[in-house]
């Protein structure tokens, strides 16, 4: 088991009915996708030609700031919101959704761009799933 | 002028049609958003009872994340996506609705509820401008 | 291999020497140590009484922010600065070290106190194991 | 008066002494500063050769990153750690000098490298002065 599953676990209440199972799988693709989405911007950035690069990087540092923010956000199960929860969720998908299309382009000539598209790509099915479950 | 307007003006291109003043008044009030979310969470915490404010702490928490999120994501000027900024802003405004909704009970008893309450509600106001400017 | 592993791996350069499995195994470490601490300050929030855990809250939320920030900054391989790793991964392990020591008193009664007291503890190791091969 | 000082003053006790001008000026240099390195990184991304500015591109990220989680640190008022704040505050100062000697080569001919080394000078020089009061 995770350390995520863990610690939802012992959380001590307030669980506001989310389908456990989906939550933490949730929590771990999109921390993730933004280790993820961090480490193809930098690699990107040391490409030998960056420019032509430009809108993966641009879509890679926004989904890795929008991944982890919802990781942090979905940790916490104290007096929840499902608003805030599904409209972050939302955001989080179309960040992923964003970063996939953009990276795809690149991953048969970037091996980094590549590893990256997986990650997006099951970090939008995680917030597609625990989406429908809220 | 503020760094914010500073910088946004200093950027080489790629600007994508966004209303400039709003824009850099949207990022200003997100980040002050921010700021205060999170001196609140922690004066909160400070109460003699904090269980009283669970609600208060778990919004500004989010809020805090949220709004740091967008105002970084704001920032960027090169390859942008509306679709993500759009669906970043609405999660933020819902964010700060919540925040405002929580802390303002508090507002008459704590002043900090009162100031971040204050900051929340204009971050909301600008990303709802901001958001029919895109 | 993780996710972290397979990026660093498809890094096109600029690598500066740094041993590649201490590094991942630090990033991990920091990584999950900050998902725990996020975790625990929610749980401790939601505890009875939560203002006999203010100092491990308050522990916690550093841990997390420190933690984060560092998985982000030792995922870029890109132009590396010795002095701010350095600097940073010592910053870490004094918060990590903190985390600890304020939640570890709690270990006994509060299961998140004792999974996020292990994560803590083993992210201050992977800092420790990392500084000393920079 | 800011909102940053606003909120400091309101906070209820557990305030350890710091000297409140000093922090509520770190506060705001080192917030400032990482919105000014967002901003630049994005600038420098949309250059018409990125290549040449990696060293500052990097510098900038990891000085926004670090500034960003130093500014949420500061805020916080309840339980303090002299350690973990000590520690912190090095690392940003290390990582704004590095932010400014790579960003100043640049001054001349981008002008967003010029906002860019003043915001992180400016950073520099409150956690120094915030480092000599603690």
């Amino acid at each position: 088991m995770t350390v995520t599953a863990d610690m939802l676990r012992s959380h001590p209440g307030y669980h506001g009915g989310v389908d456990e199972e989906a939550l933490a799988a949730c929590i771990d693709a999109v921390a993730e996708c933004a280790t993820a989405c961090t480490a193809c911007v930098d690699a990107c950035l040391a490409d030998d030609d960056p420019s032509r690069l430009r809108a993966t990087i641009r879509a890679d540092q926004d989904c890795a700031d929008v991944c982890s923010t919802t990781a942090t956000v979905l940790s916490r199960r104290t007096e929840p919101d499902v608003n805030v929860l599904r409209a972050l969720l939302e955001a989080c998908r179309v960040a992923c959704r964003r970063s996939v299309d953009a990276a795809r382009e690149h991953a048969d000539r970037n091996d980094h761009c590549r590893v990256c598209t997986g990650a997006a790509r099951r970090a939008e099915d995680a917030c597609t799933t625990l989406l429908r479950r809220l």
